[in-house]
């Protein structure tokens, strides 16, 4: 049902690069270790980026909007056409990640994957294969052909980055219903109850949460979702259009070597559904923060993620990623600018 | 014993900024409170820098440097010539704080507050009573004009620094066997057991930290201090002429009404002293972020603090609050240049 070359193995870190930052780290002039997670990352983006000098400038944006036939079940507390007003404030600059990408220079590029928006908009790419999902609760989600489809939406999306020379990328989302998709698909592949998965969203309270869940419960039940449905099937069940553009971008810039900063919730299950298509992704993703959103947690701890942030942030469009890239940037200059021991004539450890 | 500028009353917050923000906050293109902290940094800037659009851009950096007499009694694990090497790094742009303050484009000023150096060192600013506490572990580490002289240079330190018309400030320190004052003037102001308050500083294994936390059990009851004494008479005897710089630098800059933003372990320690002679300056102080040494954790309750990161740092020399600067940025850049549900004709939430 997806196309083949989501499977094809994505280039390994470099071993020899991840040895030789571990050095140089121990030579700069500080107690080895006191900079903590920021000696981690300049470590890890060398051995990714096969560099002496780890990079985090030249950032591209990817947000994808979809739309969800599930919003129809009352589980957001925003109407479905904000989907589509969203897009046109993405790409105005007035919504949080334009503003984010903006600030940090980072290129934005906004696709319309799936949303219920008739023709072209300004400033988005349209590359859908139907105008929202439909309604899980009642039928199937997607045909196979829409998820194929979509998946290589993903892989176009990312191609289209080539030109900026990536020194890694984010990828976000926008959708209203997105979260019970991305339940649902969490739900399914980690055979978790749908309650303990299901958060907030943009907004609900505990009655709208209870609602959310059972309205997942059923669509499991009624699918037949099991931690045994291949994949594939589940995204055609109770699949969103921009979470699996995001699976096959996030394959696709793996396999570019690439690394990919992960934002929030809904890009964590793409994340997930991306490691269980294609494992050998897994090492190209850092994650960048910690969800308010429930469900964030359980799918953390099934990557073995440890964000970098935790900002109680719960908006989605990558403004996690964006708001974690600073710390990154700064992990880097440190890594190549501080000087060493020697360089420096300072005194190491006493005996 | 303390300069009576200390005692003057610092502003107050303006709480017509901070309703005025709030409802800025209520109006952009996002679910309330889905940006989380960063909605909650950019309207306390607004409060405290009484502005309609919080900034962050021009953040002056000032460290403050001293040598320790205690250093004698083997509680660090580099050796105290490390402080002043450690100058001559800071001011040749290859120390970590040097090296972040550059890429964060923020001016940063070093000054010898009580190095053992002699004479005048190039990028330094040397403005001290005298080369190093004495060893508190025998004798009073300062007497009543070093304590006197030191707030003050804080004082000359901040008043430097208002050609920069400081959105914020940040205060930072250097000073092999720091973290055994700072960790000795907590545990006598908060009444807690030294071994409760005592981590590894720069890299001291289990028996090094026994070791540490002993040395100052046994200071606290040399000099007979207790929660009960006045906090200038803890500084006598167990201060180090950098915290002590940087405390009397807090409740000058909140007199300002500039914004603190406090640092690891040893500047939380300076501003919990700073709150101590003078509570009015608590509103000024903005917590970055959360260190790996053991006794912050127990200083920032005290405070009431919640910092905003935590990515097990230990280094000082301000680099976890330069690390957590461009979250402050990117806080305002969102309150400032985000478009409202109005201007950019999207749909609130659904009654």
């Amino acid at each position: 049902m997806l196309p083949d070359w989501i499977n094809s193995e994505c280039p390994a870190p470099s071993g020899a690069h991840r040895e030789s930052a571990l050095a140089r780290q121990a030579q700069l002039t500080k107690p080895l270790g006191a900079l903590g997670r920021l000696e981690e990352v300049a470590v890890e983006l060398a051995a990714l980026q096969a560099a002496e000098k780890p990079a985090a400038e030249r950032v591209p944006v990817v947000l994808f909007a979809g739309d969800h036939g599930i919003a129809a079940q009352g589980v957001s507390a925003y109407p479905p056409e904000v989907t589509v007003q969203m897009l046109h404030n993405f790409a105005g600059g007035g919504a949080a990640i334009a503003v984010l990408a903006h600030s940090l220079g980072c290129p934005l590029e906004v696709v319309d994957v799936g949303t219920l928006a008739d023709g072209q908009m300004r400033g988005v790419v349209v590359d859908k294969p139907r105008r929202g999902t439909r309604d899980f609760s009642v039928e199937q989600a997607l045909t196979p052909a829409d998820v194929a489809f979509v998946s290589e939406a993903g892989l176009r999306a990312v191609a289209r980055q080539a030109d900026h020379a990536p020194d890694l990328v984010i990828f976000g989302e926008m959708g209203i219903g997105n979260t019970t998709s991305a339940a649902a698909i969490a739900a399914a592949l980690l055979a978790c109850a749908p309650a303990d998965i299901v958060g907030s969203g943009t907004g609900l309270d505990a009655e709208g949460r209870a609602r959310k869940a059972k309205v997942i419960e059923d669509a499991l039940t009624r699918h037949g979702l099991t931690a045994a449905t291949p994949v594939a099937e589940v995204l055609a069940a109770v699949g969103g259009l921009e979470i699996i553009a995001m699976a096959g971008a996030i394959v696709a810039a793996a396999q570019r070597s690439w690394p990919v900063l992960v934002d929030g919730f809904i890009v964590s299950v793409a994340a997930l559904v991306a490691t269980r298509l294609n494992p050998s992704c897994r090492p190209w993703l850092l994650f960048s923060h910690r969800s308010a959103e429930r469900g964030h947690a359980v799918v953390l701890d099934a990557l073995g993620a440890r964000p970098l942030i935790d900002l109680d942030l719960r908006l989605g469009e990558a403004s996690g990623a964006a708001t974690a890239l600073p710390i990154l940037r700064l992990a880097c200059a440190l890594h190549n600018g501080m000087a060493t021991f020697a360089e420096a004539a300072v005194s190491g450890r006493e005996a």
